[in-house]
């Protein structure tokens, strides 16, 4: 956030932002999608983990991805591989994804494939890790990246990501033995800001906590489509 | 930047940065100081360098930190160990510093010490990949860190800070050889976005890369030196 504008400025843009953000997560639950916003620093892993998610799951649930990055489709392509929809959001000067763009994405969702038949909207979000946590685009939940490589000291550095997140994945745990690192007091630290996340350590390369993590996402449809459903009888 | 805002907004605010940046800088000239922003992403190795640059520096040249972060003196209580006038500056919710936060910083430098005594002035920004290369602070060479573990293609995403950088620190090469990378894609791709920059490939572990980085340092210093004197003699 810029802290240069003035405060009815950014409660104005945050107040904008969020109401888009409704509105986004409206039509996700209209078509019992579960949508994830993937927020980290740049390289921390967000693309290779929707490519082992994607590969994981994709013959279980019907998975769409909203890719955001400044410029270039270089992740887009990464995971067009995996033969779902793959919808990339150029941000141009922009930081994050906000609720307008991935507004955006839904429009494209909603015309060329058919939303009513996924499960899962993997939003990846803008490598920053400050920005993204402000702004909701419609998700249901928030994870957050932060690999072993970055250091101990930044859930408390920086504080909104790692409030905001739902689940938290330490990632590159296996470059913890060539670093100067204490994976606890990154846990810690963590729990500090934030004592309800789940936690997951992971590694890409030798597959520790994939396991959990793709627990973790099922378990999170299993419960929005359950309360989704319950919601829709009610009428409500 | 936030792309929400429209752009005469946009546009006003880095007008008014700029303004601000361009009065700093008047600042450190009358001063003789040389000013280096210093970004990155969090954790690629900003403020180990800023101690490495210190200790082997404070002996030949008069240094100052200005140390941006959102919260915590976490760093600025590092730095402040080599002895040498380190002025935090917690940002809040901001994602970067900009020159208004860094004209307090002067303030600070003016009514507290001897500036006139300083050669050289580190600006630490927050850890973000994005939004500092737009907000110059008045700084006269950007100074961008990009860890190997971040990945080759960052330079490609994330093209502003690495088009604005002159010089472009390759960190944590010691952790090369626990990736699957290529240091020469890299360079590449760092030249395809700015084939003037100088870059130097460091590890803060095994000292790579740290006499080419402090030579550099020295060289700016000099040839601002030499040009600021020659202003001044001229009476412009």
């Amino acid at each position: 956030m810029h802290q240069t504008f003035n405060a009815a400025i950014e409660l104005n843009l945050l107040h904008v932002n969020q109401k888009g953000a409704d509105h986004n997560r409206q039509y996700f639950d209209n078509w019992g999608i579960t949508c994830l916003n993937i927020m980290s620093s740049p390289g921390a892993g967000k693309t290779v983990l929707l490519e082992q998610t994607l590969k994981a799951l994709k013959a279980k649930l019907n998975i769409a991805v909203i890719e955001g990055d400044m410029t270039t489709e270089l992740d887009a392509d990464r995971l067009r591989k995996y033969n779902v929809p793959v919808i990339p959001i150029n941000t141009g000067r922009s930081c994050h994804l906000d609720s307008k763009m991935v507004a955006g994405g839904i429009h494209i969702l909603e015309h060329q494939y058919q939303p009513q038949n996924l499960d899962l909207v993997l939003v990846e979000n803008v490598g920053n890790l400050v920005c993204p946590a402000e702004f909701e685009v419609g998700e249901h939940k928030k994870v957050a990246l932060l690999s072993v490589t970055e250091g101990e000291d930044k859930p408390l550095k920086y504080p909104v990501m790692f409030r905001e997140a739902d689940c938290l994945l330490i990632t590159k745990t296996d470059l913890a033995p060539y670093l100067d690192i204490d994976l606890d007091r990154i846990t810690f630290n963590i729990k500090q800001i934030n004592p309800q996340v789940t936690i997951i350590p992971l590694s890409a390369k030798t597959g520790e906590g994939l396991e959990a993590w793709l627990e973790w996402v099922q378990s999170v449809i299993c419960i929005h489509s359950a309360r989704n459903t319950k919601y829709k009888e009610q009428g409500k």
